[in-house]
């Protein structure tokens, strides 16, 4: 009876289980599609401190598109080289090699360190400025139950998920979220003089409810990012392949008190006593991964974590740093983990149920991948899975999301098995060779360049994955590579990074060339008469498609780049469909991009068409999908085929007759 | 009796009236000093649209070293050009010239154009990262009582101030801080749709008290930031000189709608119907300066302001743009202002009580300068006291409040007086010679790089104002010219605005020059012992003054700048006391900075000792104040020269002997 007084029933879109880096990713998603979505976690606050703290440039390229890269720039710490330290000739350890691990002009961002915490707190604020989608936490699922019949119907509710909202009197279990396949020991006290100004309202657990709540929440779609134990996966009974190595880790975040000159560079550290990875971060802090123990090759029970202590860590630090001195007073956060490298055998359930992060794949962290993988992953399934509940985008496309990101989680894995060895073989010498030789292959995957989506109704590849002529480096399935362009209506320079902003649309990315000469500017004129749907088959792939309730009218937007000077053109030389009027807006300023040099900016030099392989006369034609990803590539008269492309994705507007038909 | 019951007493080191940009600048070192200090405003809430919008690329070097320029270039709009349009030939307008407003390389920022609302947010949030420090809202000051006997001891209270706590049912007078000398018409409606989330806590007014509370407050110094109309300035009987000129302006923040091609970029208008000025501004914004009517020349009434609305302002504008089109749906704020040109005849009284920001000067808007100066003068005046009341500081350095910051409010009040006739000129033509001639005349000062602070405690100039040789670019009396060096320890690149960050101390820079040639290295060693107070006089001038209690034990940081490449030599390679060893936070990594040109950042170029005037083996030694104005130039080894300018400044302890004697 007292139970049956706060038992509830609901119903919801969309159900994130998780809140953590690639729960919020997705939640992001839920609020800028205005989508009614739910986000529940189990822990009593967001994470603070420790955990992991590896962003990749790809990651921060997505952040801009989203509006706070600017955030972590100001507190991170950007890494540009490793180096590698080996036994010396007198017992002690010397530098071997310097090796650069930027790449110049590849994107505007680098390698950064800084905190998960401060990462959830810049993507809640960002959810925050879009909706009022707010994570409930202290609240745990307990059941769930899903209706297979009800899969191919868009509009039902398969999911049933029991949960239980945490009351005053309850103690909160166990974590069930960790960085990887390891468990915690963090035992640092919290307060505001450890934390900046803007995470102090998070300190305080929210208020509870006196009694423990049950709800009942039916959803369409459910999203477990709910960690390397993931709730969600163990209730849908999918496998894991993989398993535990041998080698158990302490990871430490101190202030280093050490005489080691390359504390505030990423070094790895190899003698005999062991191997160490040095990982600067932000306020001073250093991350040291250090081996403490091995287990029994092959075992596969978990090892005694109460006998590695904080002290242990310490005193293998100074082992392997000797003869450099090595102490610390402030610990910021530690813990101990098994290194476990594990995949999921799906990660989705009838496109209805989605896994993404750790729930799918674990690893080793020491490559400063988890975060990033995870994060991309909750990007890659949110907006797709917010699209579909808008009714925009088929239901079908759902499917990419294990076809474009499980075989990367595979890569992963195989990365990691390739990378380990280097921390785990205690031969000393030859790492420097190692790293390089890791470093070129896995380089543009492991930073993010190139995530290698395979062709699908969102990426056309050419035939054999051959280049296109005319956008040599505009790859489908690949990122637009970040250029700096200057604004045509206001002059300033922007990277395309937020040009792109994440705001839920694909882009259509008119490459007009250089309008100046008359041929192209014919051109320019019959493709905005194809846009407009005024040339023979009268379809407009801008007004064709259902609308993004509540956000967009269209979700397909328009942007232009051109290669005049910027001096030598006007704004309203551009046909009207590219820089279109709002009655209360105005004319869309922020839609007409030049790519030229630009005297008070070093990084807007109008080389934009060159690195992108488009000719700077003729131009070409490009869809953007709402990641950032490229879908499609085509001449800057190719509309029909544009359409054609778009018609494989979007849902069309009832009144719209056939693509087919029109022809 | 009932007044009796909330009456209260108090008593404050610094109590600072008016929390525009220039009481919170002042407000900004209270915090970092960690000074006993108040900050009341009789305003509800802070302000959240229009006002202010200018900020000139040396407030945000500013901005840089307060933490948060980031925050500004994210929501900022920069302007890098100004556009001259006059009648043509056929009754339209003409686009007559491009003139390039700002100079490359001259500082990492540009003007910008952001709303006060915004700044004043940031500020806030930066107050609220080192104090509890807030501002006291719905406060009225009613009475100022001072005892000019007390004035020649720091420790006396020699101010006595009455002030009103608003109560719930008390209507708020009329606002008593303008952006000039004229009054608000805003009607905006304020929600949340039309402000960030981080504005959201503050739109609703604090709770007050139940009834109108009054307390006493006694203060030893006090600071008034209270406008253009200046309470604090009627007290104390100050006579302003000026008056308002004849001219009567509009200004609308709006969303154009309008075919005029410049509309988002910074331009002058002029026609025979008059002279607007356009200002494109953040989030679509555009604010317009519009010339509305003339009062009788040498009129000093004021003008009938209710006649003027904003339709009369849009008929205006539509007159002046024609044969443009030009309209608006979304107004964000607009008001009504009489350009009054005004200075008070002094900025303090007895140096216990200061003048800053408009309750001193007076002046057009339009030239975006008013909210800058402003700040400039808040923050030049906040260090002092903060630091004198610290104990820190030599009282009579507080002279150098209106020493410094008075010429140049006379100088503003010239610079208004030539720039002003472009816009009043009703004769068209000839605008862009004539801006020209006024941009080259006062740009070094309109931007801020030039203040011509003179001679003082605090600027030890060459004789006639000479430069110094050995840094000849490095003026006393001026900003330290922003650079790009790559921090030794971890390899990452920062702005020397952010590296000299506004923590409170005043900075000797240790140009080092190349450590690897053995002579200079020598010389370095005989420097490092003299800081260290080894050499002949046994004083070390980083021990010898007075600590900035609970911050710094020492006044006095040293940062070293060396032009070795940056992979030839080691942090450890410099002398201890450049790189000090903390017992908890362990060896400063933060203190040795390279000028190298670095492969990943374009503008880490390895030419700061360049741009310094600075020979790149010898070096240089340099004092920068704590609102990193240059304040001495050395040799390398004028150690005893650079204490000498230093205890002319700050307070020794009591331990130490006069410098005299000990030499």
């Amino acid at each position: 009876m007292d139970k049956e007084d706060t038992s509830t029933q609901s119903q919801t879109d969309v159900l994130i289980i998780g809140a953590g880096p690639s729960g919020l990713m997705a939640a992001y998603w839920m609020a800028r599609y205005g989508v009614d979505a739910r986000i529940i976690d189990n822990r009593d606050t967001k994470v603070f401190l420790g955990h992991a703290d590896g962003l990749r440039a790809r990651t921060l390229e997505l952040f801009d598109s989203m509006g706070f890269q600017h955030r972590v720039i100001q507190e991170g710490s950007i890494s540009t080289e490793a180096n590698i330290w080996v036994p010396g000739p007198q017992g002690n350890i010397i530098r071997q090699a310097q090796i650069d691990i930027f790449r110049v002009d590849e994107s505007p961002f680098h390698n950064t360190r800084l905190n998960q915490g401060r990462i959830e707190r810049f993507i809640l604020d960002s959810i925050r400025e879009h909706s009022d989608l707010d994570v409930e936490r202290s609240v745990i699922a307990d059941s769930l139950e899903y209706d297979e019949e009800l899969s191919n119907d868009p509009n039902s509710y398969p999911i049933t998920v029991k949960v239980r909202v945490l009351g005053e009197d309850d103690s909160n279990p166990p974590c069930g979220q960790e960085i990887e396949n390891g468990s915690e020991a963090a035992d640092n006290v919290l307060n505001r003089s450890n934390l900046l100004p803007d995470d102090w309202a998070d300190l305080a657990p929210r208020k509870k409810p006196r009694k423990t709540q049950v709800e009942t929440i039916k959803a369409k779609y459910l999203i477990g990012c709910d960690g390397a134990h993931s709730w969600t996966r163990k209730q849908l009974d999918i496998p894991v392949e993989g398993s535990n190595t041998d080698h158990i880790w302490g990871v430490i975040d101190v202030i280093p008190l050490s005489d080691f000159p390359d504390i505030r560079r990423v070094s790895v550290v190899n003698n005999a006593a062991g191997t160490i990875l040095v990982i600067p971060r932000e306020r001073g802090l250093v991350r040291f991964y250090v081996p403490v123990q091995t287990c029994e090759a092959g075992a596969t029970e978990r090892f005694d974590r109460s006998k590695i202590t904080l002290e242990l860590i310490r005193a293998r630090m100074q082992a392997i740093l000797a003869p450099f001195t090595f102490d610390f007073k402030e610990c910021s956060w530690w813990t101990v983990y098994q290194v476990g490298q594990r995949i999921a055998a799906q990660s989705t359930k009838d496109n209805r149920i989605f896994l993404a992060g750790d729930a799918v794949h674990t690893h080793s962290p020491k490559m400063g991948l988890g975060m990033n993988m995870s994060m991309q992953d909750g990007f890659n399934v949110g907006w797709k899975i917010a699209l579909a509940v808008a009714g925009t985008l088929k239901p079908e496309v759902l499917e990419t999301y294990a076809s474009e990101r499980h075989p990367l989680a595979e890569m992963l894995l195989d990365f990691d098995r390739h990378w380990s060895p280097i921390f785990t073989d205690r031969k000393p010498g030859a790492k420097a060779s190692d790293m390089a030789l890791i470093a070129g292959r896995f380089e543009d995957f492991a930073d993010g360049w190139k995530v290698f989506y395979p062709a699908s109704s969102l990426v056309r590849k050419a035939e054999d994955n051959a280049e296109f002529a005319f956008a040599r480096h505009m790859i489908p399935g690949e990122r637009v590579r970040p250029v700096k362009l200057r604004n045509h209506a206001d002059g300033g320079t922007q990277w395309t990074t937020r040009v792109l902003e994440s705001d839920g649309r694909f882009r259509i990315l008119v490459l007009a060339g250089d309008i100046r000469n008359p041929m192209q500017r014919q051109r320019l004129e019959t493709l905005t008469r194809g846009l407009a749907g005024q040339s023979g088959s009268n379809i407009s792939p801008l007004s064709r498609y259902l609308e993004i309730p509540g956000r967009f009218k269209s979700p397909v937007d328009v942007l232009t780049i051109h290669t005049s000077p910027w001096k030598e053109v006007e704004f309203f030389d551009f046909p009207e469909i590219l820089r279109p009027f709002d009655p209360v807006k105005g004319w869309a300023y922020d839609k007409i991009w030049c790519d030229d040099a630009c005297m008070f900016d070093r990084y807007c030099d109008g080389t934009a068409y060159e690195k992108w392989g488009v000719d700077r006369v003729l131009g070409a034609l490009v869809i953007v999908r709402p990641d950032q990803y490229i879908g499609w590539v085509g001449e800057l008269g190719d509309v029909e085929e544009l359409t054609q492309h778009l018609d494989g994705i979007l849902v069309k507007k009832s009144a719209t007759g056939e693509f087919d038909q029109a022809l």
